[in-house]
Formats: C-alpha cells, structure tokens, sequence
C-alpha cells in the first residue's frame, strides 16, 4: 500500500514553477464550477504520519484557490462542548454546505487510529470503527458528497530526515515536539495499524490517495492534480443514486398491522389522570436530575404522528416536569436552504443535546420515510437506504450515551376530524389547521403503511418505537412521560 | 424490528387455498423470466428462529416453483472438507449461476449468530463478522444478484406452543429435539443478538424480510408474495453498477514507478543459481511439511507478470519443492461459460487450497485489474470496485491461515522480444507465442500503469506483492522460491 510511495519521487525546481501556474488556474476555475453549480460539497481529508505536511498541503490549496469558499478545521483534541455530545457531532457540525469545501486535517480518522497505537482500544473495536466510518463515508456519498482522501506518508528514515532538518533551523525547531519524536519511535505500530485502515476504508466510492511527502514539490504537485482530476470527473458526470435492492414491500395478507393493533379506546378518567400525571412527571425530573444522567447521558426523544394527534400538548407535559435551562424543543418543518444544501441527517445532529441535556423533537428525521416518501418529495432510492441512515444515526447516540426515546402518536380518522372541527371553531386554534391537513386525510392509508415499515425497519432494541394510543389525550400523555422517565431509569441502571 | 411479526397474523383456509393457486403460476411464470434471460442468480436466504418453518418455507418453493432450477442448500455443520477451507469456501461453491435459484437456510449468518449467543465471541467480533458479511452481500448484489432474505419469526410464546403443538403428534414429534428446547430456554438472547445481526445487515441493496410464522399460511403466503413482488421489481428494472467515486489515478509526474524502480539487471552466475535454487527448494520443503502448516495453514501463490516473463518455469521450481498430493497448478484463461454466470471471484473461491495444501495460480483474479482493465473487458466501475472485494477476498483467505503470496515477475520490453524470438525458433515453444502476444506489447504502458495501481491498492500486509526481476531467469526463480519458504516461515512464527 505505501511501496509507491517510499521510491524518493522528486519534481525538480524549475518543473515545479512551470507546472504550478497552470494547475492554479484549472483549479480555480474547478472550484468555481463546483460553487456556481451548487449541486455537491467537497470533502477533503487530509492524514498521513507526522512530518508529511498535511498542514502545509492545507495551506497551499488555500493559496492555490479562492479561501473564501474553503473551510478548514483542524481538528485536535475535542473541545468541552464538543466532549459533551456523541464523537461524531463534531464532523457532522463541520461539513462544508454544497458548492463548498470543508478540508479535515485530523478527521474521524484520528481518534481510532492514535487509540489502537496505543493499546487504548483492541483490534475489533478499531474494526467496528472502520467499519462505522465506512458508512458514514458511504452516506455523505449518496447524500452527493465529492469526497477526497490523502494520506501523506514518510519512510521511517524519511520522516526521521524530515524532523532532523526541521530542527536545524530555528525557524522551524518548534515545529518538531517531543511527542513527535516518541510517535517516531512507534513508527512501525502507526504505520501497520494505518496501512489497516486504509485498507477498510479504501471503497469504491471514497478512496485513500497516498502521496509520498518527502519531496514537498512532488507533494503538492501530486496533491494538485488528483484534487483537480477528482473535481473534473465529478463536474462532468451525472451522479445518481440508484434503488439497488428491494423495493418496498407490500401491505400484510391479512391488513393486520402494529397500527391496527392499537386499542384507541383506552382512556383515563379526569381523576387517573390527575393521579398519574404528577407522579410521572416526578420520576421523569426525579431521573433527570440524577448526577449519573448529567454526567453520562443525554435524551432525545421524537414525537411523530398524524396532524391533530396531539404532540404539542404531550411535549408540554414533559418539559413541564424538566428544568427549563436543560431542554429544547425543536420543531421540525420543510427544510430550509442552508439545510437542503446539507446531507439530510445534518440538522438532526446540529441539535443534538449536551450532557445531561433534553431534545425533544416536533417532528423528526422520520419525515424522509414518513412525509417525504409518500408525498414523493424524495425519490425512493433516497428514502429507502435513509432507513439504514437512520439506525446507523441512533447508533451513534445510543452509544454515546444519549437515550432515544420515539413516539408515534395513533388517532383514528374520526378523532382526527372531531378536532379539525373544534380547531376551526376555536379562534386561537385555527392557525393550526390548513388545507394541507385535509389533504392529508386522504392520503391516511398509504400514511399508514409508510409508518408500519418505519416500525419494521427502525424499532430497534437501542431506540424502540413507543406507539402511543392517543385518542384520549390524558392517556397518551401520562404514557408518554412515564415512558420516557422509565428509559431513563433502564439506561441509568445499565 | 419484529413488532409487525408478534400479531397473530392468519389468513384462513378459504383465502389461502383461493391465492395459492394464482401465487404459483405467477411465481412460476416469474422464474422462467429469470432463466430465459440468465441475466441474474436470485439467492434466497431462510432464517429465523427455530419452529419457524426456514425449512418448510423451503420445501413450500420447491413444490410452487419448478425445483430443477432451484439448488438447496441446508448449511448444517461444515463437513470434513469444508472445515479444512476458509469458512465462506462452503457458501461460494454453493451460490447459483446466473438465471438459477440457490436457497440457504442455515447460511453466512449462523455461525456468527449462534457463536455470539453461546458467549464464544465477543460483541466486537460480531460486529466485525457482520460489517463483511455486508461487504459480501454488497459485492453479490453489484455483480448483479438478487439477494432476498427471510426471516422467520416467532414470539417466545408462539415458539413454546409450535414445539408443543409438534410433539403431541407422534408424526412430528421427532422434529423437536432436546437442543430446540435448550434454545427455547435462551430465546431472549437468540432474540436480542439476531436482532442485532438483522440490524446491521439490513442494506438497502440486500434488506431482510421479517415474517411472522405463527400461522403458517399467513407465512407462507407472505413469503411467497415478498417474493414474487421482488422477482417482477427486478425483472423490469435495469440492474447496472456505477462509478460513484473517484477515476484511476494520472500516473506520477516524476513517471518514477515501482516497476520503473526496478534493477533488471540482477542475475545470478550458474555456480549461484546451482547452489542457491537448492536450498531455498529445501527450505520451503520443510516448511512445507511441518506439523503446524499442515494443520493449521495452507498456501495461495500468485504468478502475475507480462508474456514470456517466466511464470512457468517459476512455477515449476516451486512444485519441484513440493510433494506432488499437495499442490494444485491452476492456470487462468479467460472464464468458461459456467465461470462467467458466477460473481468474478467465484472461480478463485472454488481453487481455494485445504489445509497443508497449495495452490499455484499462473495468472489470477488480477486479471480483472490488469488485462480485463486494459483491453476494456471490464466497465470501469467493475473492474474500479474490484480492487475493494480482492482485499476483502484475501482477508478472508488469511485470517483462515492461509499465507497468500504475490508475485509479479518483471522484465523489460528488449527481454520480451527476445524470448519471443527466441520461441518461434524453438519448434517446441512455439505453440506459446500468438498475435495477442505481439500486440500486448503495444500496450505496454498501460499495463505499467495497470501493474502500479494494482501494487498500490492491493499489496496489504497481510498479502504483499512481491515485485520480482526477471530479466535473469535464475535470479527470478530462486527470490520466488525463497519468498514463499519466507512467508510460510513468517506465518508459522505468529
């Protein structure tokens, strides 16, 4: 994987300032079709040993293209906020909009490999990482993504040279840490453990690039003209995702589903629910205050449902029983032109809560499977691999700690027009039902199988489903909130 | 994820026996389409819990559908053979050329499962094992077969009653075994692991079908339709891979290679060869014979190289080492019919040594990347994945203990031509020169840049290329056969 790149490649000088001017001008012109077209972001990620210069190679393509539409994010150790929410929050904060680019040095690459160098983790747990990292690449992939990879690899010899020669002058001395020479002593374990993530990572659709950077003029050259072909190649080829594998299945023989399953008729009497409310509401606060949930976990939980099911009131009840500084409510309509210019998944994770944290979302990333899908608003490709997405998406948060909590609110089509027609007759109700809502009504069945394949393929023991019989308000909302203190306490527990 | 299979789904005798009939011919009608065209495989995987009827299921398609073209294949404990071969050997051989039907019920997701379910691997491997068996399944569906995957659920409860239910009539019930009920008694964690497998293996190219099997025609009816629905989707769909990432790479701007960094010159007198070639021959012999080769090991060697560079002869020197029952010369021309209704590896899977056994390939599944890229045999995107699933392929053969060993012998274009020459003097040789030989030359070039790609993308550590000078024959022979001693020598010390 690195022989290539350990041959001692060399421009020589007067090559060099030929080449440059004209690689200046085809990238510039590049970077601009990409930014009038507006139709994919450039990700660049550059890694590689210490030495090799992913910064300097950083620093030239500012110099080389118009820096006003390049991003750069060095990412190092994590910052408060940022050790606070799931590992991947950081990234996805930092993906460049379409028609821009975001260049990573030090990326989601970093942690897994410096961890496994050090022992801090084992081999299978860099494997599942790689294997994680894969599909997130694969996603901003689909999503249209243009993303680009370079690993800039030294010798061991080359690399002691490099340290060497930058210590001599005292321009460039404080360049070389102490910490860089003990990761030359462990050059060995780096290298074998990054040629092995190169190696599970190296897809089809997003490829390492390895760059032999012991002569800088090869480097950059070499950088220049892979960056250039890669972005030509995209400008000029249609990029479609393609439905690939099922398509989705049909409705049950017997038109049982989880839906029709519910009992809409139970209910709680004005009494019970005066009973039960408080008391959930105390252990909900109760869990939430406890020091293990602000210091290890999070909370997000998801209401969903058809118009009029009742959602708004449900999420004041529970953040009735939560500390006003400790929660946000984030409703969740059409997208808005910052966030169609990102990967779907973007916005959700931007409002991803902090330690200790509540986010309740009015609405979610279940519209792509929900709304989008039977609206046609995205093409089946798109909301068929989006399930995937989405369980990888929770993964993520389950296992940074945060409790995912979903609800999908159930009420028949007749409860639905009861209160359609009180809303109307209420004043200060009526902004909430529009014409889009009546339409809507007729499209309940195919509604209604859009939600039993997002039970199907989402409810996961991670992050289940909650499906909430939710006719009589009362009853849905003292489940609700009991439901959402009881995964506390389990994941507290654990 | 198994929500919509816990509700007591039924269709009655009336509906089932009025259906069936129009299922069947519609099925029967379908598979003939896909014979007809032999365009694509349909590989159908039966799981689920036990008493779920993945066998029933099965025999269920045999009689609906016309069973010459459907191959069963109850994967139970590995057999003799198939223990002595890398585990995926088994399920390779058994995949359906194009237009047939191959039905696994027991299949790549036993294994893992059960493991994991009996503590003998950890939560990491799991996830490991399952991260390639998406990778596998990703690479089916790419080279273009339909793969559709049951999963045969029960409830805990459903499941005690089938095994009751069975064992009440004295016809059935030696169908349920002290071992079903064993596995009755871990239901709880046979249901969270396989949920976890359904989880992450649940793509958009190769989705899982979870079907409730409590009443078994409202299961056999779902099947069946899931099916034919698939069948009829993929029949009127044009299936085609994509390039979705980045073009090969421009060559260096240096034009320095790893061929071109090669000293052809190298040779060795005939007083060196005489003693050398001997003792490395000896040394592998011993290798080759000892205890923990022949029961934990074997050995893939790969001969690549230009025309008349001297892999037969190589080859010759290697088995001349080696005892005559234990090695397998197979040499690669272009694919036989029946090699080309496979995936491409699928002929490389079949060659795959048993243990203490070798199998030398005088050319390889590099052809993909080298002349199939070349001649443009291949789609770009075909031969561009390529590099992904032989890495992917020769993982595999390793951490099964196989020690793969490459070899790419170089010569130069004035050698070449000389020993062509040379062998259309010789009357005995000349049968190995044809025109094709003539105007691979002309192609040279490209090859170079086929060759560095190849070395860049797939020399691993695991399975390194060795790049060999071949100019001086004897010089070739005795670092080949000395490489393999080495690598085998290696592999015994871990």
């Amino acid at each position: 994987m690195f022989e290539s790149a350990e041959l001692g490649h060399q421009v020589d000088k007067k090559d060099y300032e030929r080449e440059v001017p004209k690689l200046r001008e085809a990238l510039l012109e590049a970077q601009m079709r990409v930014l009038e077209k507006a139709e994919f972001p450039l990700i660049l990620l550059s890694g590689g040993v210490d030495g090799g210069g992913k910064g300097e190679v950083v620093n030239l393509l500012l110099e080389w293209m118009d820096p006003r539409h390049i991003q750069v994010h060095a990412m190092g150790e994590p910052t408060d906020e940022e050790l606070s929410r799931p590992p991947m929050w950081r990234f996805w904060r930092a993906l460049p909009p379409k028609g821009k680019t975001g260049v990573f040095f030090g990326s989601w690459y970093t942690a897994p490999i410096v961890d496994r160098v050090y022992g801090r983790i084992h081999g299978s747990e860099l494997t599942r990482s790689l294997a994680s990292i894969s599909r997130f690449e694969r996603m901003l992939v689909d999503e249209g993504a243009l993303v680009v990879k370079f690993w800039m690899h030294l010798s061991k010899k080359a690399q002691k040279q490099r340290f060497k020669e930058l210590e001599k002058s005292p321009g460039t001395a404080w360049r070389v840490s102490e910490q860089d020479w003990e990761r030359h002593r462990r050059y060995d374990r780096f290298r074998e453990v990054s040629e092995h993530a190169l190696r599970e990572t190296s897809t089809s659709e997003a490829p390492w690039n390895v760059v032999e950077a012991a002569d800088r003029r090869y480097r950059n050259l070499t950088v220049g003209r892979l960056l250039l072909q890669m972005l030509q190649s995209r400008l000029t080829t249609r990029h479609k995702t393609q439905v690939r594998g099922a398509p989705p299945p049909p409705p049950p023989i017997d038109a049982r589903d989880v839906i029709e399953e519910l009992d809409l008729s139970r209910s709680l009497s004005d009494a019970q629910y005066d009973k039960r409310l408080p008391k959930a509401q105390g252990a909900l606060n109760a869990h939430s205050r406890r020091k293990r949930f602000r210091e290890k976990h999070a909370c997000i939980v998801v209401f969903e449902g058809p118009d009029a099911a009742g959602k708004g009131g449900a999420i004041r009840r529970v953040t009735a029983a939560l500390d006003a500084r400790r929660y946000d409510v984030v409703p969740i309509a059409a997208p808005t032109e910052e966030e169609r210019a990102q990967p779907y998944l973007w916005r959700f994770w931007r409002a991803a809560p902090r330690r200790g944290h509540f986010t309740l979302f009015d609405r979610s990333w279940y519209g792509r499977v929900l709304v989008e899908r039977v609206e046609g608003f995205a093409a089946e490709a798109d909301w068929m691999r989006a399930y995937r997405e989405i369980v990888d998406f929770e993964d993520s948060l389950v296992s940074a700690g945060v409790v995912v909590v979903k609800f999908w609110l159930q009420i028949d089509k007749k409860e639905q027009l009861r209160r359609f027609r009180e809303r109307e007759k209420t004043g200060y109700k009526r902004f909430k039902i529009t014409r889009d809502d009546w339409r809507n009504r007729e499209k309940w069945m195919a509604y209604e199988r859009a939600v039993c394949d997002m039970v199907d393929r989402t409810s996961t023991s991670p992050a289940p489903w909650h499906l909430i019989e939710a006719n009589d308000k009362k009853w849905a909302r003292v489940r609700i909130v009991q439901t959402i203190a009881d995964s506390i306490e389990a994941a507290l527990r654990r």
